[in-house]
């Protein structure tokens, strides 16, 4: 299907990382590798086993030198002949066994689809294969960590979300080469599909210099409406709260395929700080995808609690609720909130005990933001 | 901006009822004429009043005739001069004045913008005009009933939500007049606007025959990557859980204007049901928009109780929380669920108490519902 690149894009392409572009065939191989193992243990009379690496606090760190969260080393090996662990054991081969079926297929399924389609009452027992989709939210995770990747790459989505407005166009190589740009779809954009892997959607060409990533689909929608994105050039993407994977691995791709800066603009208050977070530098949950998804120089143009003084936004703030702050106290200890801006930041959050939304600047007026805040902001690179 | 229609589109297009096509300019009149009728009612020295409808339950009915609920014409006029309604009088002055200034102006902004943009400590008092969201929220709702419209003809919006995919074109006359096809949009789709009005968003082309609006975002992804839509000839519709106001209107549209017939895909279980009954009748809530929104004649396709034994789902099945199996027996009394089916399918559930979704399908198979579920009960008009 990949025919050869002839278009002459404003933004020279660069390359991936290998991990980042492996074809489904290499994934498939380590799939079958992990189920030809256990057959070769069987065989040699020696109790079959499965290694996949330790999650949790203890094997998680943050990388100086990459700036984003990681998973470390840490491998932990599942015998079958284990009353404990049998059970898991039989439910690890079976995810690993779909992934092997979906890549040779060229299928993709949802994580909840995966679940019903393995979900079964095993002959002659009572027993069911899985009992509640948490089961297999678990092991997939075990299965990308052993077979060293994403479950995007192993054919798996999650509820796609978000959406992309603004000079870039696509193309899907797997949905019979549809061609599209995404500056031309009228105020609603492009709905971000749940998987963006290389292989598949083709960055054909941008004009766009810069990409704008936006918490909520109002103020998505409010700088649409405004132009801001023909006006400045910029790529918009409508987030709609934390960031679906697709949306991040998209975020991730601008960044290093085509060296597009990154700026982040979040409702001024911990949750929003904390998509910001996810963006720049992965989390814990998902330490080992952090290389595919994390983009550690993304900068944060707002909304800060020091806008509210800048603007005079006094009137428009909100309270804030206890859980927030004690998120905020979260953050402060975060390795990548150490600089003194954002440590000064989350001091005023915490004093002050209040928050300040995106759509707060409507306050000003409704091209408010779009004609003076952005630009200005953006302009004279006055990041947190 | 509206050019004589040259496009020779499959479907013949019908003019909407007046109401729903009513230009800016005449809702603006409207607008203006209430703030008229106020300075009018100073001028004489009566203490001026402002004239909206009653809400809530006792001013709401199902129309048999029309087959959606309605709100009735009972009406309540607000003096001024009185304690308790001075400052409600003041808002609904405020935000009458402000979309009186976006009709004029050609602006939209979401409630969330219209709500900050008004709030403001009143000279020499230490009053805010609004505290709350939720009061200038509720204040919309007197306007929309006193100006005889919805919203979004007033220039508001909520948060977008849901995607669009297959054969139709779409021209946004307010935004350069963009002009594209939503089938050729890869995978992902056109990320539907907050508002779809006639005036600003023209339906240009539909080679489609049919609407398919589906609950979860997994599923309309799972159809479009089995090339569902491409293969029956049909409109997907993605709503994301409870359908947001720009798809319904966009459904309406459809409906009304290209005379497409509507199915409806959800979840077996009351939430999806009511998902349904919205689409279909309006709700309570939105009693006076549903001349503007319900599709009295939309089908429902599934996921029903029934189809758990047609198809053998017994073991995907999940059990009813005791919030569904409550919901369950209010949708029995809707005069919309009275018939023989639906009086069955609800007293299933309540039954049974078990739901099935409608990923669970991939039980079968992963393209089940594309190859045999939805062809099947589509063309044999097996619904509800």
């Amino acid at each position: 299907m990949a025919t050869k690149k002839e278009t002459k894009s404003k933004h020279k392409h660069k390359s991936l990382d290998n991990f980042e572009t492996e074809s489904p065939e290499e994934i498939e191989k380590r799939t079958l590798e992990i189920a030809q193992n256990i057959v070769s243990q069987i065989k040699n009379g020696t109790s079959p086993t499965f290694t996949t690496k330790v999650r949790g606090l203890s094997n998680v760190y943050f990388d100086e030198d990459k700036q984003y969260i990681q998973l470390g080393d840490k491998q932990v090996t599942r015998p079958f002949l284990n009353l404990g662990a049998a059970r898991k054991f039989m439910q690890t081969m079976l995810i690993n066994d779909k992934c092997n079926e979906y890549l040779k297929e060229g299928k993709t399924a949802s994580i909840r689809e995966i679940y019903y389609e393995l979900k079964r009452t095993i002959a002659t027992t009572k027993e069911n294969t899985f009992e509640a989709q948490s089961e297999s939210d678990e092991v997939i995770v075990d299965v990308e960590h052993a077979v060293n990747t994403i479950r995007e790459k192993l054919g798996l989505h999650a509820e796609a979300k978000g959406a992309l407005y603004g000079d870039i166009t696509l193309k899907d190589r797997k949905h019979d080469d549809d061609v599209f740009n995404c500056n031309s779809l009228g105020r609603g954009g492009w709905s971000i599909m749940s998987r963006i892997e290389p292989e598949e959607i083709e960055i054909v060409d941008i004009k766009a210099d810069m990409v704008l990533v936006i918490e909520t689909a109002a103020m998505y929608n409010r700088l649409i409406e405004e132009k801001y994105a023909r006006k400045h050039n910029a790529i918009l993407i409508g987030i709609s709260g934390q960031a679906a994977r697709g949306a991040r691995r998209l975020i991730h791709r601008l960044r290093y395929e085509y060296d597009l800066p990154v700026v982040v603009f979040t409702d001024g208050d911990p949750y929003g700080w904390y998509i910001y977070s996810v963006i720049k530098s992965g989390s814990m949950a998902l330490a080992a995808h952090s290389k595919y998804m994390a983009v550690p120089d993304a900068k944060y143009v707002g909304m800060t609690l020091t806008d509210v003084e800048t603007y005079g936004l006094q009137n428009v703030t909100e309270k804030m609720k206890d859980g927030d702050v004690k998120r905020a106290k979260e953050l402060m200890n975060y390795d990548w909130f150490k600089s003194k801006n954002w440590q000064h930041e989350l001091k005023l959050a915490i004093d002050k005990k209040i928050r300040i939304e995106q759509q707060a600047l409507a306050n000003k007026s409704l091209d408010f933001v779009a004609k003076e805040y952005l630009p200005e902001k953006i302009e004279k690179e006055i990041f947190v």
